[in-house]
């Protein structure tokens, strides 16, 4: 009965990982989902009541999205990451996960070749896979993606379709691609004929180091798909996001978005246009920061007091996790069970890999939980890891 | 660069329908957008205000949608529709299009058919066409589709995968499946093991006659995908829809979902339950239907006053369309320009059908123009037609 594409999609993993720390009171660094505590909830009832009294705000949209939105973003993305585009070079999605699929969409094939991270955000491969990519993985070090394994890999005559990576803060690594490489990437790009998907979701969140230009600012030729979501700078609740490429592409990913669902919901344009146009966003970035940096800082001193000699960890400077990895032959994906009794929870390694890796390794989250708390679970956790 | 899938669909006929009309004062026909003078704007607001406190409304919320929601719309599909179904069985969309995505994702691999209502709704044909399916055109009387017709083809060995139908106020046609045939496809999708996807955006929007039982209310063997919308009764703005499946088909819908945008506005759904729990959504069709008779009246009296004695129409008991047919060698796409020099537009009947037919058709939205201007609209109309 079912498509193939959809058989071939395995949830088995995720799915039990979300069951197990379901009900309880497990310290999870499983999720990635914000703090609501930070919600703006009286800035939102403001601008909502700004706008509510418009009938068009409850219209169907352009399938761009709402050109007001659009321009404040424009505005904003020039300002924080140096992309310069013009509004027929932007659309307004349901999520970066629906600027994925649509990308997939219009320009993958069955059978063409995405290269993604080793190792990436899983949800996307998922997505890439309904359209029968092939994926090969190209690996990360403290940089970010090894764009000097990814040439070696084209000039042995690999025809690749497009990469996607996540540059800075990546999901699940927490490393951050330097701006040298992200040259590097877009020359390769342009040498090869390939696309670049440049998904950064939380580029924002910055609590240490200094800002980074996106990928798409060094693109002269349209080859660069820049992706950025309000759901973990705003709020998640309007699945609002965007999708930066060239007018060309635009046109395509156009009819891709009203195969989808026609337009974004056009209410949740307004609403954050409203917040937008005051300014706010800028001011809530920083509030997130704020209450950010100390989770992470907690989390960094955790692991560094009560980690066991065999195990490394990223030290990343924004976003929402960090990486680790146990030098020995442990399967995280078994410990998982036993960290859970304990009342401790993440997200294992292997699920961010396509093919083989990440048996040894976890994805930690430090948004989520309190600084108590945070504490608290790493201390479990590297009890765990020395007795395995 | 671009994928086969996306080259193939052509929507350069719907772009010159759209881009004729834009600007100028042209009465149109073309639209199906609702009125927005009827939105309930001061209901929308103290709808707002009730649920805005609670964080959780501007936050992930699941998969398959707020569970609130979902209970008030089943209360409310066994009333009007006498379908019955459990919470498990429904999944909150972004609109009925992504419901129809989601189950091409799901349901249709390369090469699959697909019978569809000739004519039919366009932009559902252009979905399919993102997996690849093939079509099969099945013809439509008063009646609705002619499920005789469907069972010969059966018969004559054609394997198929799924029906879509709109069988309620279909759009374009205005039609609607009486009892017997909604029976007889149920009995043929058990006979010859095939999914009907019922869209029924238009079906409460009832101006004329007696209810309908949904196709999904004589579905026994879990055979039936039932798609509605909050678009045409209520508002647009928030892009939500509904589709009700069957326990073993929602498992891999839900993945579906997962892979398009992980999940529908948070912020929507709450918003929609606060209106419905207070039952105003009840209240609110009901002045949708006394807003649109005069105006389904208006054009079914003009069309009787001044079209020519070679047009012939459907007549509706509710939804948005009427369907014109020109017993004549006219190409209405062709004609198209002239009407809109003449301050009038519609949608040529050709861009309804997947492989021949709709030359001499055209689609007429009656919801979206004053009875004024409708009246007026259809002279104009009639006199380009009488000259033609």
């Amino acid at each position: 009965m079912f498509s193939q594409r959809i058989l071939d999609i395995d949830m088995s993993e995720v799915k039990r990982v979300v069951s197990l720390i379901k009900g309880g009171n497990v310290i999870s660094f499983a999720g990635g989902v914000p703090s609501k505590e930070l919600f703006p909830l009286k800035e939102l009832r403001e601008a909502f009541l700004e706008v509510g009294e418009i009938a068009d705000v409850f219209q169907y949209g352009s399938t761009l999205g709402f050109e007001g939105l659009r321009e404040e973003l424009l505005k904003h993305l020039k300002e924080s990451q140096e992309i310069h585009a013009k509004l027929e070079e932007i659309m307004i999605t349901h999520g970066s996960q629906q600027g994925i699929d649509i990308i997939g969409r219009v320009l993958v094939d069955p059978g063409d070749i995405i290269v993604v991270e080793a190792p990436t955000y899983f949800v996307a491969l998922n997505t890439f896979q309904v359209y029968e990519a092939r994926f090969l993985q190209v690996g990360l070090d403290e940089e970010g993606l090894k764009t000097e394994e990814l040439e070696s890999l084209l000039r042995k005559g690999e025809k690749i379709k497009l990469v996607y990576t996540i540059p800075t803060f990546q999901n699940p690594s927490g490393v951050t691609m330097g701006e040298e490489r992200r040259k590097h990437l877009v020359e390769l790009a342009e040498d090869f004929d390939f696309i670049i998907v440049e998904d950064n979701p939380y580029g924002e969140l910055r609590y240490s180091g200094s800002p980074v230009k996106a990928i798409k600012h060094f693109d002269k030729s349209g080859r660069v798909i820049n992706l950025g979501t309000f759901s973990k700078i705003f709020v998640p609740g309007f699945r609002l996001a965007w999708l930066i490429a060239s007018e060309e592409l635009m046109e395509k990913l156009e009819v891709g978005k009203l195969t989808t669902d026609v337009c974004s919901n056009t209410v949740g344009q307004y609403v954050t246009w409203a917040f937008m146009r005051k300014g706010l966003l800028k001011k809530h970035i920083q509030r997130l920061i704020e209450f950010y940096r100390p989770k992470r800082d907690a989390m960094l001193e955790a692991l560094d007091e009560f980690m066991p000699e065999n195990v490394s960890w990223t030290k990343p400077d924004g976003g929402m996790f960090i990486w680790l990895t146990i030098d020995d032959n442990v399967d995280t994906k078994e410990m998982l069970e036993d960290a859970v009794k304990r009342g401790v929870a993440y997200v294992p390694g292997k699920v961010f890999y396509t093919l083989r890796g990440g048996e040894n390794q976890m994805r930690l989250n430090f948004t989520f939980e309190s600084v108590e708390r945070i504490r608290e679970g790493v201390k479990i956790l590297a009890k765990l890891i020395s007795i395995s």
